[in-house]
């Protein structure tokens, strides 16, 4: 069974249980934005998908089809079973928050993808210690080999879309990143909605 | 003033409080040991470095001498002010666990960075709600162009040593990491002790 097409207002955040088995369709709509993703064990939300312990059972920095997204705990939480962009997906950046805006010039509250998780999280009555390293879905961020990184653009193309599997029953977050101060949203500095869809 | 030079012994973790502009200096003895290291702000544990917060501050995944090292609010709470070695200190993966060591084969418990800063921090009578991804000093773990990384040996030598000077009150917490399953501590796969001392 596959739900009705859902959408991620741009600037937002939304929360979706999945249960063992069952999946999101997370389609880049227009093609250009960014979707910060976390996901959490929906009985335990100290275990959570983790950044830096997928460094370590990826041994990379690029998830790519077919790889298992691993926990705190070190065991797959979502399988990435399907991917029709170029597959680069940041994991080495932070949500941006209000501290980010604010060293970028900010002086009024932005939107942001942290306040998202949690504003998402609290929707379902849910709260998390803290903001864990997120996937940033469609994230163009090269690493070169002095280690410097860039700011790139996505490499995504209208209607490019991520599959994700629940292995476990879990929680899934995601945020239509609201950046518009520099380009990681595409050249036009113009964040857009998304849309999702579960899938059986 | 200076402390007595402390031993941090191989495989062991250590808590140390810094107060606002004093400053630990961390000391490669046998040159091959990787030391897994946090820093926590002393009044609010729910403020501590971020490697991925890090990054953004960085536009970077090496820090070197000079840098201040940020946390997850985006501010210095260290200034990398000396580092005798080539740099090459890792950002991107996480401290080894008990899940780590069974993922490798190990079938008995296995001392580990996770439980080491755990327990430092339970010798202050403090708890941290998670092990935030660590500054592993001296790790070194090159990222390839396609993202690919590898488990490298360190590049340092005996004596290298770093100076992290405190921005705000804060507790670094040290683990002499416990690997000797692959050749993260050099090609002996013998870790060792470091040694640290105080500096006003």
């Amino acid at each position: 069974m596959t739900s009705d097409l859902q959408v991620l207002p741009a600037r937002r955040g939304q929360a979706v249980r999945l249960a063992k088995g069952q999946a999101i369709q997370i389609i880049n709509t227009h093609g250009q934005q960014v979707v910060d993703t976390w996901c959490f064990n929906a009985d335990d939300l100290s275990e959570f998908m983790s950044m830096e312990h997928l460094h370590a059972a990826l041994q990379g920095i690029f998830p790519a089809k077919g790889d298992a997204l691993t926990t705190n705990r070190r065991r797959p939480i979502l399988i990435l079973e399907e991917d029709t962009s170029p597959g680069r997906h940041d994991t080495v950046i932070a949500a941006c928050d209000v501290h980010r805006y604010a060293s970028l010039g900010c002086t009024e509250y932005h939107d942001n993808c942290t306040d998202n998780l949690h504003a998402a999280l609290g929707q379902l009555h849910l709260r998390a210690a803290d903001c864990p390293a997120p996937l940033n879905l469609w994230m163009n961020i090269p690493v070169g080999p002095d280690g410097k990184i860039t700011w790139g653009e996505p490499l995504s193309k209208p209607g490019d879309h991520v599959v994700l599997r629940a292995v476990i029953d879990c929680i899934v977050v995601m945020s239509a990143c609201p950046q518009d101060m520099i380009p990681i949203n595409g050249a036009a500095c113009q964040p857009t909605e998304v849309h999702y869809r579960l899938l059986d």
